[in-house]
Parts: C-alpha cells; structure tokens; sequence
C-alpha cells in the first residue's frame, strides 16, 4: 500500500476515535445535565484523547509523512490529506501526553463548573476553573507555536492560516461603522417593535414547529436527531450521524426558531460533504469561520428574509393563532429583524452580533496574554458592553457566564463566530447573482436551488480547500466585509424605513 | 507498584473502554432505532472491541497475572479481581482479534436487521444474520472450550461456574411441575380477570408515574435516567451513571410499570457497589443469573404483592381515575397476578415465566450444537409454544422474534432469566426470616430495610463471590428451587381461592 493510502487507513480510525468522543460529548450535554458525577465520563473523554494523541504522534505517522510527500502522483484530495494530516501531527507532537490529557480533564470539570455557575449567576463558582483552563490554554499555545503571538497560535486551530492580525484588521474599522449604523437605525421614527416575539408561545408546539423547519431546509432525519440541550450545538457522531440540538423559551419564540435554523446551516454543512471524503481527516468543514458562514447564511440571509416569512407565517399562525392570527406578516418580518443593543450574543440581531463577537476578541486576546487576570473579567466585560452596545448586564448570566466557550478552553473560536457572517454575505452575493430567483424560491418553500449552490460550492469538499483559497475559489477575490454592510443596508434601512 | 495494583489499574483502563461501548450502546438503542445507518457506530464499537481485546491480551498482562499469582498476602477484594483478571485474559486470549471485530461488527448490524424483521414480523429478513450470528457463536465456542460442549462454554460467559448439565438438572423437574402448577390455578372456579390492565391508559401519564415508582425504590436520578426503548434494558455508562430504560402501551399497563420496576431492580445492584470496586473488573453484577434475582425480586415478590399496591392504589387510582376510581384494590392486585399462558416473554407472569424460559434454553441448545437449522426456528418455536403453554404464536413478532438477544450474539444468556426467579426466592425467604416486618414497610412505601439487607448481602459485594458462594453465604446452601415453588404455592393459591 502506498504511503498516503496508509495514512489515510490510519487517520480513519483516528477519525473513528474523535466520533467515539463526539458521542460521549453529545450525551454529556443533551442527557447528563443534572448529574452528580461525571466522573465516569471525563475518564472516558480524556482516555480517547490519550488514545489520539498517541496515535496521532507515533513514530509510524511521521515515517508515512515523509514518505507521502516524495510521491508525485497524489491527487488533489490525497494532497489536502497529507496536508492535514501533517498539520495533525505536526501540532500533537508538540504537546506532551500529559497536558493532552490534563486539558481534555479540566474541560469536563469546567464545563460542570460552568453550568453550576451560570445556572446560579455566580462568577466566583466558575474562577478558579476557568483561571486553570486560561493556564492550560496559555501553555498549549506556548509549545505549539506556530505564531509569535500565543492568541494567533490559538485562533489558527479554529480558522487555519487567520492570525490576530488579520483578523483585527478586519474587525478594527468595522466596529465604529456597525456603531454608526445601530444608531442611524435607532434614529428612525418608524421602527420595528418585537414585543409579539415576547408573547407567550407553548414549548412543545415551538419544538414540533422546528422539526418541520428543518425538513423543509433539507436536513435529514434519518441520519440525524434534534434534542434540546442548554446550549444549542451541531455535533457529528459519525460521517452520517449529523445531530443537532435546539432550546426553547416560552416568553422568546427566537430562542428555537432561528437556534434551530442556525444549527441546520452547520448540519447541511457537515450532510453535504462528498462520500469519497466520509471517515477522512477531510470529513469535517474547512473551518469555523466557514462552518459559522453556513449556519448564519440559513438563520439570517434566509431564515430572516420577508419571502422565507411570506411562505413561512401562515403556518405560524395555525401553530399560535392566539398570538399571530391577526398579527401582520409585515410586521412579523420586522420584528424578527429589529436592531437592538442585547445581551445574549445568539439570540443578538444580525447587525450588533458583530460588537459581541468583537468584545470577546478583545477581551479573550488581553486575558490569554495576561494582561487581564480571569477575576476582572465580568467588570471589564461589563464596561465593555456599556462602551459598544450601551447596556449593563444585570448579572453574570447574562454577562460573562453567558457561553459555554471557555470552560471547553475554546479560546480564540469567537472570532470565527463573526468572521461566517462576513463570509455568509460574500458567498451570498455570489449565489444570487448566479441565482436571481431565490428570493422566488424562498416564497414557495422551495431551498434546494439555494442548497445545491453550497453543496456544489462549499460543503461537498469538506476539508479540501483551506477557508482562504475557497472564498477566492468562489467568489474571485479575498473577504471583504463590504459584502457585509451592502447587505445589511440595503436589508435594514427599507425594515427601518429609512 | 505490585503486580495485583498494577493490574488493577490496568484493567481500570480497560473498563473505561467498556464504559465508553456501553454509552455507544445505550445511544444506539434509545436514539438510533429510526436511523439508516448505521455504520459509523458499527465502526467505533468494533475499534472499541479491538481495543479491549489487545489490552486484555497483552503480554504484560500474561505475565503481571503469574506475578501477581505469586503473592501470597493478597485481600480478599485482590484474590477476586486476580481471579476475575485471569478469566478474562484466559478467554479473550483464545479468541483471535479478527473473530472478535467480526462479532462486534455482525452484531450490530443483525440489531438492526432484526429490528426490521420484527418491526414487520417477517423473520426471513433476519434469518441470514443470525445464521452468521450462531455460526461465529459456534466458532467462538470452540475456540473457548472452557468445557466438552459448547452451549455450556456459553451459558459460562454470563453465569460463571453453571454448565448446560447442572442447569437442566434443576430445569427439568420444574418444567412438568409449572405445567401442573398452572393447570391447577386455572382450574380455579374463581379466577382474576386481567382485563383492567388494557383498559385504555395515557403513556406519558405511565412515563410520569414510573418516575415516581423509581423515586420511592431508592433509584437515584443524579447518577441515572429514566428513557423509553424498543426493549427495556439497565446499562452502567460508568460505575456512577447507570440507566434504566422502558416502554409504555397504551392498551396494556404491565408493559411500563413491571418493566420499570424491573429494570430498577437491576439499577439498584449496581448502584449499591461498593466505592473501593468504582472502576475496577469487579464492579459488576457477579452473574446474569443473580442480577435478575435482583430485578426479578422487586418487580414480583414485591412489586405484585397486595402490600405494594396497597401503598400504591391510591396513587394510581388518581392518575387513572377514568379507569381505576371504582375498582377495588384487592382485584387489581389480583388482575396483575394472572397467571396465564401468554406470547411476550417479558410480559409473561412469574409462574409462565420459567416455561418461556425453559423454551429458549432447549432451542439455543439444538440450534448451537446444529440439531436446528436456523431457518426452522420459527416452526419449532411455534410447536413448542403449544406444547408447553397451549397456544401458538399467530406471527413472528410475537414468536421467534420477540427477543434481541440473539441478533446480539447472546445465546446461552436465556437461561439465566429463570435462575434468577429461582435465586430471588431463596434469598428473599432470607430477608423475610430475619424482617418479618417487610410486608408491613411496603404497605408505608418503605423500601429501605430491604434495599439495604440486598446492598448488604448482594450489591456491595460485585463481583467479588461467584453466584454459588453468595447464595451460600447467605442462605447456607447451593440454589434450591423449592423456595421458588413454596413462594408461588403461597401466593397463588389465596388468590387463585384455592
């Protein structure tokens, strides 16, 4: 067997490792919320991570790299697969076992902590937790390396090949322009009202309601579920075993609906990749930032468009004829997209999203390099808050306490939150200059041409493209965030009537 | 380290890998029944197979265990976990990785195609893979030879020390004396009349009040859950996380309440393990035979006692007041103590019950020693259905293919279902001799004198004594099944009136 074949078998069950913990993940958070111990699991978790580690740093691995890349004949898959691969191992055997270990241990204790301490509002419940996981994250980024600046290092496992840098020269003159455009939106007389969002709506209509949803866009059932979880999330347990979960608030129907057409976005995502790449190091989207691109193109670009409401409402209104039967479409539409400065950064408006996933770019960059200890954190979050949206939290909750990121030691992945909606618009324009008639499509429920488009384009090569030469691949040119604020002008100002 | 710590830890590895299976087991049989594939998760549990199978066969366990067999100031909890070690390492050795990753994989996917067939009672569908099915179980076997033939090297596996022999010794005689039993009772002139149970009962109000029934057995939320599954069935996800599930019908309540109770009865053993055995080869139920004493003994001796529902009537009768308002206790208690020949297994009375059992015992026997030939299960079945209850099965559905085990690989498992009636009266007789008062606490809903003369003589313990010497221990003789005759003598007569 050549040497790349080899790798690939090998990567194979080092892929089938991961699923065996994305299972064990996706029962601790959709089943194991009221446990007592989980003791048991986090044993289980940091022993499969043991188990990767090793084999992702064995001698063999790094003998079959060297061989694989004096071959001459890879294909382009086969060539994104050493790649990876050599990624891979180039990253683990940088990191002794112990901390390998050490961090897969402290994620699970962390994110018990978390919740106790969200569930309660307590910060000081989560700090010293939360102190150890900032630690272990600083020293991985210490050994890995791979930037000079240890929160580069960080956001590259997230975004390959984006750095701080890159990303603040992004995010830099973007945060005043948003600023400016939240207050020109408040400065209409006319504008959108949510308060029928905030109507009593019976939980178990709403989650009866978003199976029909997801239907519609395509997901498939019968290699999927949806549950409910504290924290919605995709998550795969195999190359065909695509889950997602959903919540539901009685007194904010947008908790569900647009958390549940969110998660479908990734879902597609990870249903579209081709089977040739299923059970490979490939098998997987090419980035957060692109796996953010395609949830938030569905909940926003689609989910939160006059035609997906037009073919949507009257549905709507035989699930709660109490509240909507003589609400208005056109003010339904609205509602669903009014501009306010907010606290909980999923349930935000497409427009302020941005500043949330700024502020924690700021705030995770100063506290990973130590220039911000993790006690200071829900002062200096809530300063921020005030300075960029206006508003204070009332509480940890619905400040600091609000994600469950950090106590997974998932620094550095907010960015890529903001980055999908950048990369949403861009890839967006693309499909309908190509496809005028979505908008039509939408109004009879009809996604698929808008479906296939992303499948042909973005979800079919798993892995193969890097986030960079995709976006190029697609769209001709680097992001570009004026995609962004073409879309939300020409988008809000007729919602605002301005 | 000493040989026996190291092994102890060793093998702590090796039941976190058995864990891990199991949480993939129950994910497979509570949320995967609908699924198309299911190929991924055959993946992870044959890699986890493999897994095992080359930890438990290494060299280094070979020669920690004759160490270890040299030290002579072992604990008594060491002697067991080195004698436990030693049959694992002994067994799994004589297996070849390749058979070992086949019955895992084939075992998952006959699940599935059995599933199928018996969702629509064609047992064609399944008749290829469970011909693969005994084959392997055959070659297994004969690899094994722990004795001259091969469905005791079996019944070995799940009820150590028993041998096809010494249990049709105690078959046997009992199968003709059942048989009389029943035919006496329904000789009665004044027999119980069944027919409340499948008045028409709301399955989430049984799925709530099985919570309840749980709750007050002692069954502890914080380290389990309550699901609903095809087939009821109790697994350890951890020595700290051990799930019951059941299932409810609308037209019949024995399914959900007996089912929990049942299930419960096996939770509660392994919940009732003792700390210092967490993680180790022993923490365990010490037999098949003996953990369905444990659920066999709160589902009937308890469960169907007029002491029992007279704690619980009440509660029942205000979730189904359109059904049970009127109806006097002391006929409900009657109508779940029917004693009638009847189709599903698992709904049969505990005095039918042996004869189901017994049923399975010699049908795996012919078929694993190739005097049946798979295709003819369904017939042979059948005949013996009416040659030992009188009545046939009108579809597979409700014959052949009404149990999982088979499609799992799990022939020689069946017998240990009637042991464990057996087992459970011979200890209970125990119980009732040293607390006369038992009856009297379940009339207040007090379970704990009992739960905690069980967590003392028989859960505490796992796997430390083999089924013989703790039914010895406890009673101070072998299993004896005239308990079990006396124990239904004395409560089928009254009320049967005779």
């Amino acid at each position: 067997m050549s040497a790349i074949k080899e790798l690939r078998e090998y990567f194979g069950e080092i892929m089938t490792l991961h699923y065996t913990q994305a299972a064990l993940g996706w029962d601790q958070e959709v089943n194991m919320q009221n446990y007592r111990t989980l003791e048991g699991r986090s044993k289980q978790v940091s022993l499969l991570e043991k188990l990767i580690h090793k084999r992702v740093t064995s001698e063999k691995v790094g003998k079959l790299i060297r061989e694989a890349q004096k071959l001459t004949n890879l294909t382009e898959i086969e060539s994104a697969m050493l790649r990876e691969i050599t990624r891979e191992y180039e990253l683990e055997t940088k990191l002794p076992e112990k901390l390998v270990i050490e961090i897969a241990e402290t994620s699970i204790l962390a994110a018990k902590e978390w919740r106790e301490a969200y569930t309660k509002s307590e910060f000081s419940t989560f700090q010293e937790l939360l102190e150890k996981t900032v630690e272990l994250q600083k020293e991985k980024a210490t050994k890995l390396a791979t930037h000079p600046d240890i929160y580069s290092t960080l956001i590259d496992l997230y975004e390959p090949g984006a750095t701080y840098g890159w990303i603040a020269n992004i995010f830099n003159p973007i945060k005043p322009k948003i600023i400016d455009f939240v207050k020109k939106l408040n400065s209409s007389s006319d504008k959108p009202d949510d308060s029928i969002l905030h109507k009593n709506y019976d939980i178990n209509k709403q989650f009866e309601l978003s199976f029909e949803l997801i239907k519609k866009l395509h997901y498939d059932l019968g290699i999927g579920r949806q549950d409910r979880s504290t924290h919605p999330f995709t998550s795969s347990l195999a190359s065909m075993d695509i889950r997602i979960t959903t919540r539901t608030r009685e007194d904010f129907l947008n908790e569900c609906i647009f958390g549940t057409i969110h998660e479908c976005g990734h879902a597609l995502y990870e249903m579209g990749i081709k089977k040739e790449l299923h059970n490979t190091i490939l098998c997987n989207g090419t980035s957060m930032g692109i796996h953010e691109s395609q949830s938030r193109m569905w909940e926003n670009i689609v989910g939160r468009s006059k035609e997906y409401w037009s073919y949507w409402y009257p549905t709507f209104q035989k699930y709660f004829p109490e509240n909507l039967k003589e609400y208005p479409m056109e003010e339904f539409h609205r509602a669903v997209n009014c501009v306010q400065p907010s606290f909980i950064r999923v349930n935000a408006d497409e427009v302020t999203y941005g500043l949330h996933v700024i502020l924690r770019f700021e705030i995770e960059k100063d506290l990973i390099e130590g220039k911000i200890q993790v006690n200071e954190l829900p002062e200096i979050w809530n300063s921020r808050m005030e300075e960029y949206l206006g508003i204070i939290p009332a509480n940890d909750k619905e400040g600091v306490l609000q994600d469950i990121h950090w106590s997974m030691g998932a620094i550095g992945y907010f960015p890529t939150y903001f980055l999908g909606s950048l990369y949403a618009s861009q890839i967006y324009s693309d499909a309908i200059k190509k496809m005028p008639h979505l908008p039509e499509d939408y109004k009879k429920g009809e996604f698929s041409n808008l479906l296939n488009y992303l499948r042909e384009n973005v979800h079919q090569y798993g892995k193969i493209y890097r986030a960079n030469d995709l976006i190029k691949r697609i769209t001709g040119e680097d992001l570009n965030p004026d995609y962004f604020f073409k879309y939300i002008e020409e988008k809000f100002y007729p919602i605002y009537k301005l």
